[in-house]
């Protein structure tokens, strides 16, 4: 099977425009099909406070209200997802920005209301993604660029995680194409010592990622990313790579200086 | 050759939020392959006005500084397309949303400074249109939903007019479809007495157009319009038809409300 890369960055590179851009260099650098999945970043905050829409949360749990889906929707799909894109096409990369709802790439639900009311957000429907419209994108050249947005089939945007968003549609390719999931954020990689910037651990499987879990060598607070990787992985994806932004040609390479994580 | 209706529409529509919805209900009713290109609406001045980005003009044009194209990039490429988008897709038809600078699919470049300068405005490169692009979102069963932005090639994002818009991809997939370029508009056609709105001329050629214009018998400001739409059947688009969106199934059909322009 042909490979593929499924990138995923967030709002720490997104919210420098020199790291972005610095970034994007490297995206379009990469010659094997790539889908790049971005987050959100500050600058929805600052040009919601400039409109006068709050951030609400209930119990810590971010709301995404009228205001904010509209918020989102400009900031996420159109001013950041085109600055990607207009960047990556200046870099000879034929970036096409998207959102989950376009050609209903990413099918979701509105998340039902249980105890809290997460107003418009979005949950995947796994099941629901079709391989054969992301590869006729792909077979056309285009390199998809997608912004953390899914709709309910009502007529209405969702707010949607983007890190799932980008392990969905790595599960949905892993049918075509051998995907390595890359999540790039601002460390090497997964540390065995977190003190410890150089301490990465090169590789995890299951039976290595099972026996420093049951030892307490893993912070706890990579342990839900672990497990996300793991599920990922038992559903097709080939492999998951967590390494720093700075690093993302080494990282789509064969030889991965962040955390390459395998059956 | 496949019919493919490239259609336009403007902010008189997209002001209105039950005239847009109707609008786009009719949209997903039609079953040839379709591209809806939408222009900008007063909801890109009034964001502005509230980030206290106000519209400039020179000599009553209007220019696109920084903060005016993040802002059209933010609306047009955002809000408005993807409201589009997920309304479309809520009527089961798969509208994928764009911007010309996504896959490059609509290259420009940014307008040259000669007596005044537009800031980040996008001449579009018709030459440039590559059909197999296009033909491929087609073919791959999309329904193509372009926001009127472009880019520089140079990692910046461009307003563009949307009727140029429009105009140059149905010349682009002349080529390989036979295109009805639909531009609607407020009224039913062009009209023989503007004061009379059922006076629609039902039929324009190049020979009927010409004696009525020697003869004075058209309103001056259509014929800018009536000029592009000529340039474009020039260019190998099938048909152009000029109508009311609330006769947008007529004027996709055989039974034309508007004004049908053949060459």
């Amino acid at each position: 099977m042909k490979k593929l890369f499924v990138i995923k960055i967030g709002g720490n590179v997104i919210d420098d425009a020199q790291s972005l851009d610095a970034f994007l260099q490297r995206v379009a650098q990469i010659d094997t099909p790539v889908i790049l999945v971005h987050g959100g970043g500050k600058i929805a905050t600052r040009i919601g406070d400039q409109l006068g829409i709050e951030s609400k949360y209930i119990d810590g749990r971010r709301i995404t209200d009228d205001g904010t889906i509209d918020l989102v929707t400009m900031v996420y799909g159109g001013l950041i997802n085109k600055k990607i894109v207009a960047a990556l096409q200046g870099y000879n990369c034929n970036a096409l920005g998207i959102t989950g709802a376009d050609g209903n790439l990413v099918p979701a639900v509105k998340r039902p209301v249980k105890s809290i009311d997460y107003g418009w957000v979005g949950d995947v429907q796994q099941t629901a993604l079709k391989a054969a419209q992301w590869a006729a994108l792909l077979e056309a050249g285009f390199v998809p660029v997608l912004a953390p947005l899914t709709h309910d089939g009502k007529g209405h945007m969702l707010n949607t995680n983007a890190d799932t968003m980008a392990s969905a549609v790595s599960v949905c390719l892993g049918a075509l194409y051998n995907v390595r999931l890359v999540y790039c954020f601002e460390k090497k990689g997964i540390l065995r010592d977190i003190g410890q910037e150089d301490s990465v651990i090169s590789h995890l499987d299951k039976e290595n990622y099972n026996s420093l879990k049951a030892a307490g060598k893993l912070f706890a607070g990579i342990l839900p990313k672990l497990d996300n990787a793991f599920a990922a992985i038992d559903a097709g994806v080939e492999e998951v790579l967590i390494g720093h932004a700075d690093d993302l040609l080494q990282n789509t390479g064969e030889q991965t200086t962040g955390t390459l994580i395998t059956a």
